[in-house]
Parts: C-alpha cells; structure tokens; sequence
C-alpha cells in the first residue's frame, strides 16, 4: 500500500516508516524538523545523536534494501501539501505531524500558540487536501488516550451511548484534558467528526496512551536508526525518564501522590497497531476510534518496577515523591476499554523485566551523555503563560 | 463595570456597546473589520452602508453624551492585544470577535483555514491576556446553539450528567455541529473548559441561537447607529434574509423539507442577555454555560409567519424548496433547556407581527438598494475545498 507518514521524522514516525517498508508497503516521510528545533531551542537534546532524515533513509536503504522518499517542510503551508500530494499519491496517511508534548504546550505564551496552530492547521490541511486528491485515501490520525481524562466512569472506546429523559443518543465519548496538548488532539477529533460526517471521508483515530522503548525489530542492526530518546520533563515520556534516572542515580520524579494511572505500551506495539490500523481501513464515512494502549500502570507502579530491576542491576534508583507542578487528579477510578485492537489482531508486548533490563542497559552503556540538569525543571500548569 | 467588547463593530457588537453604555457601564471596542473585508471580498454587502466604528462612536456620543473608544486592529496579533489591554483595563470581556458564518466557514479552503484559525488564536490570546493581566476579568463567550447540533435527546444547559454501568459522571454536554464555523465554537468551548479548569477563570459561554432585527432602544433615532443587515446567504441569518426576500418578491428559499428547527431571539434579547451575564458574573473556576434563545421555529414555521405578515402588506411573498445545500437533518427532535437566562431576569421580546411588520417595513423603506444576485448562491457542504 502507498503510504505516506506525516511527522517521519519523529519517536514514532521513524520506527514507523521503516516498520511498514520491511511489512512490504510503499512509504514516503514528510517532517519539519520541529520536534529537533523545539528541543535545540528549550535545551533538551535526545540522549544520543540522531542523523538527520535524509541520513537515516540512507542508512535504511543501504541495510534493508528499502528506498523512503523524503520531504522536508511544513504542512500547515498548503503551498507544500499541494506538493507533496501531487508527487506521492497515498492511499493511507499517517498522522503524526503534532507539536506531542503536553508540558511543553504550557511552558509559555508561544508555546501554546504554536501547538494550538501548528496542531489544527496541519490536521485541517490533511483534511482538505484528502478531499481535493483523493477522498477515499484512509487517514489515520494518532490522538491520544488523554483526550478523555479521568472520568469516574468507564472509559468506553471513542462513543458513549447515552439514555436521557427516556430517550436514546449515541454519542463521541465526552472529552476533557488534562493539558493544552491534550486540548488540541480534542479539537482534532471534533474536526475529523465533522468532516466524516459531511464528506464522508474514512478516518481512524487511534487514542494513544504513553509510549515507552527504544528498540523495534527493524532498528537492533544500527545505532544510526534510533528513534529520539527524550529524556527532560518537556519531551520526555515517564517510563523512559524513569528509566534515564535510575542510571544516572537521579531520584525518579513521581509527581504528588503518584496514583495517576495510564494507559502504556511498547513502541513496537505503536508500529503494530499503526499498520494494523492501515491494513484494515475504516468505511467510507465512518470516524474509527480504537484505544492504543496494552496495560495500565500508575505513576508509582512504574516508579517502583524500574526501581525493582534498576536495583538486581546494581542502581541505586531511588524514588522522590515531588510536589505536581501539573493540575490533575492524583488518585482516580480508571478503566478504559481497549478491544478493538486486539480483534484486529494486535499481539501485545508487555512490559517485561526483560524489556526494561534491555533499556537500562542501553541507557547504561550512554550513561555519559546524560545531562542531569535538563531532566526535571519544574513547567507548572498553573504558571503564568508570559 | 468597565467592559470591553471584542468584534463591536459587528451586527452584535456594536449594538451591545450603544446598550451598555446606555446602562451605565464604561466601554471600549474593539475590531480588526473583518466581517466588512469578508463581504466586500465576497461582493455581499450588507442592505444599508455602515459608517466606520470611529464615525459610529461619535455619532453615539453627539446623541448620547457617552465616549466609547475604538481600538482598531487583529486579536490575532499578541502586541495589539498587549496594547488594547495596557490601555483599557477590563472588568468583564465581551468576546464577538470571530468569523460569524457558518456558509463563509464552508465557501472553500482559505475561507475554512481563515474560520478555523481566526476563531481560536483570537480565543487563546483572550484566555492569556486576562491570565496575564488581571485572572479576575470576567470573559463573556458567545457560543451557539449550534454547537450541540441535534441530537435525539434533549438538549440541556452545556452540561449533562451520565449513568453509566452503575457509575456517573457530569460532563460537557456532547456536542456535534454542522458546519466548521459552529466546530469553531466547540472548540472554543473545548479551550475555556481547559483553562477555567486549571487556570480557575471565570467565564460564560451563551450559546446562542440565530438572531434576528434592526432595531434596539439606542439606535432608532439616528439611522446611523443601525447594525449590519445582511441578506445574503453566507453572512445573513435567516429570518433577516426571508424579511428582505419577501419584500423583493425573491421566493423564500427554505432548504429542503424545511423541518430544520432551531432557537431563535431579537437583537434586543441578545443585548439583554450579554448584559445580564456580564452583570452577574460567573464565579472564579466557574464555566458557566446558558443556552441563549428565547422561542424555537422550524424554518418552514418562520417562512409562513413572514409570509402571512408580507401578504397583510401588499407583499406576494412566496415560499420556494430548494435542494438543501446544506449536509442537515431536515426533521428531527429538538427539546433545548433555556432557563438560566429567565432565571437572571430576561424578559422576553417575542417574535410577533408587530415586530415582523417593522422589519418588513424597514426592507421596503430601502427596497431599491436589494441586490437579488446576493440572495443565493448555493454554497454546497459537500462541494471540494479548493
């Protein structure tokens, strides 16, 4: 299938590209750069280099035999769009062309003006250069499981049904988030809906929890082929932070009582569920929502299971319960429902002793380009935005 | 109260800053005349010429003694925001200043992107200029009624509490519109829902219903102080459109089956809800949402009443079905809850046929200047974005 991958240069978007071209597909990668010049920007560099993406697709080439097109610029410019349609017609779109952080999006004034726009515009560009190319291409959008918060009901896979005053309406599931991030992946899904509803087009939403990992099947040959490994509190993701302080005996950050619970998985499972997603596209007219996640975990279940194998590892991986610079609930009820990708066939990769002995070693072995001062730094939620 | 009006030299805008001063309160207004720009651009210019706001607030003071300053610029841009702000500080906000049209929000895709990104940057500056200046400001949000679209339960007051496989939980009323002006407003919503929650603003979303009149207690004796009156179909609301069409014996265009029913209210009803909100503000953390209309219509309703009124005056005033250019349900249930409002003391101006007969009266005064080509033109939601 030709498939085009939005944000290609990305934690997800590579591994993705090189996932899907070694399951046989047709791949082209398109990415600004934004994620590296935030980082370059905020001082928060990945833990180890990663080669720029015409360096990577090289790499891959040169050891898979596969060739990834790539283009560099910027979607929410229609001018480009308008390019990149007319030379790689897709039959599916990957969606990952998001500012992702949730702490940076309330670090400042800019900060959140540039997730808010670049978010929406490029998600509306997608939209509207699907419907003049090719309306029956399948777009599959990476939302995120913080979209619908932590309500004290289940949480159901994308739509509620509702009885009211004797009478019956289906509805989007209720969403309300936790971060202006979160915010912008609300108004995306709004966005979509409507769309789908008016011209029909086929959309998957996949509500994404926390990714954690670094290696995939098609990345262990080379160093070169790494995803980013975010390990500062804007970009970082909390299982592989965790995983960074416990090596560079940096007591893990467990923010206030520590009972937010999430949704996780594996990077490779993020890959599987992405090309499941693909293969088995959504109907014309139907808005697809699956939650993406394989296991819940709170905040000090994480904390503790790397502090478990950190320590039969030789860290000394102390926890440090901090006060929560975020605004949210710290113990809640949490129970989303997540069947739809498993029926589709997802084979989950849990998160193991191995798999987390596997990136302590890896962190290990970079121990020295570990940057103590950029992993904590305080983006409080209820902080003037100036 | 010192109160600052976002868009005041709209259809809205301006007539409310003539009725708060009037009441006795301090006000500035603000506009970058988009609204003017859009119509000129689209050659759909409103029934009689409008003097500019800085021609309107004199005008307003020679009659009535009351100073309202003009701060002429885009919200869009953060240093004019900075600017108005520094110079005018604010009590209470009243926010109009958005892309008003659901047809203009479906025209093609530089009017969508224009909508979509016009309506949340300006929402967003207004949500950090009062975090920054004064978190204590009151923000006044017009929202719609559309924003809920038409379910088949009841439409409550912006929040509906849920029992769900033995739980509950209150949420954001689920909302679904039909057009990306209305998806504007959810996210809108979406927006101050995230920053009241973690930044504790206090803020009224009015979900109001379409409006219609000329007239207000201020502006009938001088016709210099008289809003906008479209006709058109992009930019005029329906009942002000079928009030024009009637007089130029242009058959009423009703879309469809005509079934399509929605919450109406007077141009006065509005200045009297904004005002009583904005005199009994919402309390700190408070999204306090009121659903703002006053009678409910089908459209083939509001047809026959303009037609029975028209033909009473000697006006042929015929009704024609057209393909519904629109994607709608053109009959469907519709129970909306309208109390807060009455509760904070609206007395109603209902539609009757007195105030029917001075619209219509008002239309044939100016008959001569009626565009019929400006009528209709069939913006279809299903047309490509291009």
């Amino acid at each position: 299938m030709k498939i085009l991958i939005l944000g290609g240069d990305g934690y997800l978007g590579w591994p993705t590209a090189m996932h899907l071209t070694a399951q046989g597909h047709n791949v082209a990668v398109v990415d600004n750069y934004l994620r590296r010049s935030l980082c370059r920007e905020e001082n928060v560099e990945p833990l180890v280099d990663v080669p720029n993406l015409h360096q990577r697709t090289a790499s891959w080439e040169s050891t898979s035999g596969y060739h990834i097109p790539a283009f560099i610029g910027d979607l929410t410019k229609w001018e480009f769009v308008d390019e990149v349609f007319r030379e790689f017609s897709p039959e599916a779109i990957i969606h990952y062309a998001e500012q992702p952080a949730a702490p940076y999006s309330m670090l400042n004034r800019s900060a959140a003006t540039l997730t808010l726009c670049n978010n929406l515009e490029v998600t509306a560009n997608v939209i509207f250069a699907v419907q003049q190319f090719n309306p029956d291409v399948h777009i599959v959008k990476l939302g995120t499981m913080g979209e619908y918060g932590t309500p004290d009901i289940d949480i159901e896979e994308g739509w509620l049904e509702v009885d009211h005053k004797g009478r019956h309406q289906k509805f989007l599931y209720p969403r309300q988030a936790g971060s202006l991030y979160h915010t912008t992946k609300i108004m995306d899904t709004d966005l979509l809906w409507f769309y789908v509803r008016t011209w029909g087009l086929r959309v998957t939403d996949l509500m994404q929890g926390p990714v954690y990992g670094i290696f995939t099947e098609e990345n262990r040959i080379d160093e070169n082929l790494y995803p980013f490994l975010n390990y500062d509190e804007l970009f970082g993701t909390v299982l592989n932070r965790f995983v960074i302080q416990a090596v560079a005996d940096y007591p893990m950050t467990v923010y206030g009582k520590g009972g937010q619970t999430r949704g996780y998985l594996n990077l490779m499972d993020t890959l599987n569920c992405v090309r499941l997603s693909v293969e088995n596209p959504a109907a014309k007219g139907e808005l697809r929502i699956l939650n993406q996640f394989t296991e819940t975990f709170s905040v000090n279940q994480l904390a503790q299971k790397v502090q478990r194998v950190a320590r039969s590892m030789g860290f000394k991986a102390d926890i440090s319960a901090v006060e929560n610079p975020r605004k949210e609930a710290e113990e809640h009820y949490y129970n989303p429902a997540h069947t739809g990708l498993l029926d589709l066939g997802l084979k989950p990769q849990f998160l193991t002793d191995k798999v987390l002995a596997e990136m302590i070693e890896f962190a290990a072995k970079h121990k020295k380009a570990i940057r103590p001062e950029q992993i904590y730094r305080k983006v409080r939620w209820d902080h003037n935005l100036t």
